[in-house]
């Protein structure tokens, strides 16, 4: 009578239908991204947002963004209208959003070369993308180590062989075994080889982003100019940070001109932990968040107006007690809803979130921080997730189980996106009345009908009985999905590479990597 | 320059102000409730959730209910203008619908024997009660067991020491060791004497809860009686669960029947395994659910216009798989946002969620799922939250670890709930005048100010360095949790009992214990 009681009588029920269950297990979502059918979440009416956006045109007329070391960007700026003093450049009222408003797309497709794993970034899509920037790796038999090229090439694959991430992300770890000024190669050339899922570009150098854009030349041959508008099709999305507070760089401006030249997207994004980077509230870390952003973008629209670019927020709350990052607490979810709604009405895609923690482990701690994050990453309404799976340690590593527990996660994200199906089906009229008080739907003909598609399933998730799950080893969610990444690798299989694609991509890669010697800086 | 490259920057900004870090543990939000200061999630517009409505009252009109074991309740009925044949009960369209908005609440207060701890419960207030129904205890140094009335009187204490539980809840463990037939007079008597915050009563028989009633009498003497009302104040929450599906019980009803008589609240819930006692649709689980509570909670009103109910929505959806109940997963979340807003419709306060989960230990299955129900739980719009810590296994177990990492859990939901700050202190435009491009806010006057305050803390989340959570043990976060609660049960402070009314309660308790022999029946 009281609420668990209720457990083993339905336990009892359902095993009855084991040899189903078989099957089921096979039954998977894919699509190539997410349309979501929920409405999105705010947390700030018209009044609070304007208020906000008033702030950000506040900060960038009076304050203004430092654009470091590229004196063409101050040209750029100059040219626009804004005033320049050195690299600070102030902005007349509106007019970065009069800028992004003209031009900048709220939607665009990146395309893959498998053009059936096109993603459509913006408006009411979704799209998942895997961990991003960790130099190490954590798996439960080898522990913390630097990531190598291996290691990277496994989560392309790994990537590659799941429904629930659409993207293949960028640099999902670092190949700390590879030479820095050359190991973008080999990351572009891992996504391009084993995967035909879309990916993102390098952004550590202006030459290592044309790489990129030459890399993605030859793999897109006939297909990289689209004919009708005779620009090149946007085939990456990649990763700009700005160097918060109110600071571009160099090195992420330079990266920025090549790809919005090339009509190549960008993920303009203020990577902000508040607190150090911004202020310790909400409201003043979406201000700071709003005003570095749009400076980003419209800097876009004015190299290559059309050019798409993504608005970006990520922001972390810094522990007051120890200055180090923290995940999953409110104060950043308050953020991503915010920035979110600020994002629609800029009329830009938006990009935030994903399975973030600051736990070493895929323990508890991991697993709340995570969801805390990825809830907030679905209701808010983001377009383009990073950091989907993977994630741990602040992003300094990336975990091969935490991994595949994400993937579960990001997987019911979907049936989470779909809502509630108000069809006379998802009604169930004839189920309720076929069945009537006392008895149960497990045997009637609408649960019949339903049963292979009905629920969203965590297959690392144990629901068995606790006597069960002992005779099985005891095993903590950490554990069992130690089997289920090796299992998916071994059963991992080739999208295959056209053999002139790949001749000629690997060609261009020996003449540049021996065009100049090797470094680490 | 990627992400994660900010953080040991920021780290090494932050470890200055270590002296001021001691003080910040010791600041604590504690409030008697939350009032949710940001709206509430919706996933259906106005035509679904007319639909369920509608569908609802087929059910009611066409299938009705039954009502067991309980000839007085289906003479209520009859008189009311039901149709009764046998134990069905068919009820003319609209009928309970009209019985709730003409009488039943929309928002009440729950008593506490410490005024300061009334709550408030509906409209836009948030009250958090601990775990209830388990018959089994886990903690990491003695495993999974049957609880005890000392394991009862530990989570009374633990629930009191937090200031993230609002109330001390119910049968937050069965005491296996006490016979079955009197073990509430000494749960009762333990949320009484350990404890000065809220609580619920016993449901197990009428007489229980009459005795429920007879020591809240005593409990509060001259306070019982409301000299405004001439009736009885409301110092008890009870929770009346539906025999899923459209199925009421002779001991339900029983309990029912004492509370609303006597002014007390009842939390009506239909307990659903969706699948079992629902369809397997989510919109079809909301229509049962819906029939269900209304019927129950329009006989409350029938018993005693104006006595307090709560809408009770209890989902999990059942593996298909092996027939076992599965929590955290998207469907419970899409029937906890869809019946909140029913409940808001019929102006009723509304009970769901809590940290729920399946996971039979404190591991990252148990992390992910309770956080995929506690925030649904938040921004659904939840006014009473039974089993917000120590959930785990389907309810089979409360574990100590998990209760206090549900607490963190807790706690960072009020931040959630109070939004984002948009005074003039939380625009915080002075910050960012002073900071600048390129510097950082640590040192800042406005950081300085709401240094305390900013930012929600999870004492047991490490966010320090890996090599610091090394060198203290490696320890995950249940490993953590373990030192807490002995810490929080070794620092509990009794609250006081006035040792007349103490004697008077243990007085009644001998007295009726002696009354009849024990049983385990």
């Amino acid at each position: 009578m009281t609420e668990p009681d209720a457990s083993p009588r339905s336990r009892r029920h359902g095993g009855r239908d084991a040899k189903r269950a078989q099957r089921l297990a096979q039954v998977a979502t894919s699509v190539p991204f997410i349309t979501r059918k929920i409405p999105s979440f705010e947390v700030l009416g018209e009044e609070g947002l304007s208020l906000i956006e008033q702030n950000a045109d506040t900060v960038l007329q009076e304050i203004g963004i430092d654009f470091k070391g590229d004196p063409e960007v101050l040209e750029i700026w100059k040219k626009a209208g804004a005033e320049v003093q050195g690299e600070r450049v102030r902005f007349p009222r509106g007019m970065c959003r009069e800028i992004i408003r003209k031009s900048s797309p709220a939607q665009y497709t990146q395309h893959a070369r498998n053009p059936e794993r096109n993603v459509v970034i913006g408006g009411k899509n979704v799209v998942f993308a895997p961990n991003y920037g960790s130099p190490f790796v954590r798996d439960l038999d080898r522990g913390r180590r630097y990531g190598t090229i291996e290691d990277f090439q496994n989560f392309v694959k790994l990537t590659y062989s799941t429904p629930y991430l659409h993207h293949s992300g960028g640099t999902v770890c670092e190949p700390v075994d590879l030479p820095v000024n050359k190991r973008h190669f080999d990351m572009v050339y891992a996504h391009m080889r084993y995967s035909d899922k879309p990916f993102m570009g390098s952004v550590t150098h202006p030459e290592r982003a044309q790489d990129t854009v030459e890399m993605s030349r030859i793999l897109f041959g006939a297909n990289w100019i689209d004919p009708e508008t005779g620009r090149p099709r946007t085939v990456t999305t990649s990763l700009i940070n700005a160097n918060s507070p109110l600071t571009w760089d160099a090195t992420m401006l330079g990266a920025l001109k090549v790809y919005a030249r090339n009509n190549q997207a960008t993920l303009v994004t203020p990577f902000i932990l508040a607190g150090a980077m911004s202020p310790v509230t909400s409201a003043g870390t979406c201000t700071v968040t709003l005003a570095e952003a749009m400076s980003g973008i419209a800097l876009t629209q004015l190299l290559n107006p059309g050019a798409p670019a993504i608005l970006g927020s990520f922001a972390s709350s810094l522990s007051m007690q120890s200055g180090a990052p923290t995940f999953g607490t409110p104060e950043p979810a308050l953020v991503l809803y915010t920035m979110a709604a600020l994002a629609r009405r800029l009329n830009l895609p938006f990009r935030s979130g994903g399975s973030l923690c600051a736990s070493k482990v895929a323990d508890a701690q991991a697993a709340y921080e995570s969801a805390n994050t990825m809830i907030p990453t679905c209701l808010g309404g983001v377009n383009f997730v990073l950091h989907t799976a993977g994630w741990l340690e602040g992003g300094l590593s990336i975990g091969y189980e935490k991994f595949v527990m994400d993937l579960d996660q990001a997987g019911m994200c979907h049936a989470l996106l779909a809502g509630v199906d108000t069809s006379e089906n998802g009604q169930a009229m004839d189920a309720i009345r076929e069945v009537g008080p006392g008895k149960h739907f497990l045997g009637c003909d609408h649960t019949q009908r339903n049963f292979e598609t009905a629920f969203a399933r965590a297959p690392l998730s144990d629901n068995n009985s606790v006597e069960q799950w002992e005779a099985e080893g005891s095993l903590d969610m950490a554990q069992r999905a130690n089997a289920t990444w090796k299992k998916m690798l071994k059963e991992y299989v080739d999208p295959g590479l056209d053999p002139a694609i790949d001749e000629a991509l690997l060609d261009y890669m020996a003449r540049r990597k021996g065009s100049f010697p090797d470094s680490n800086v």
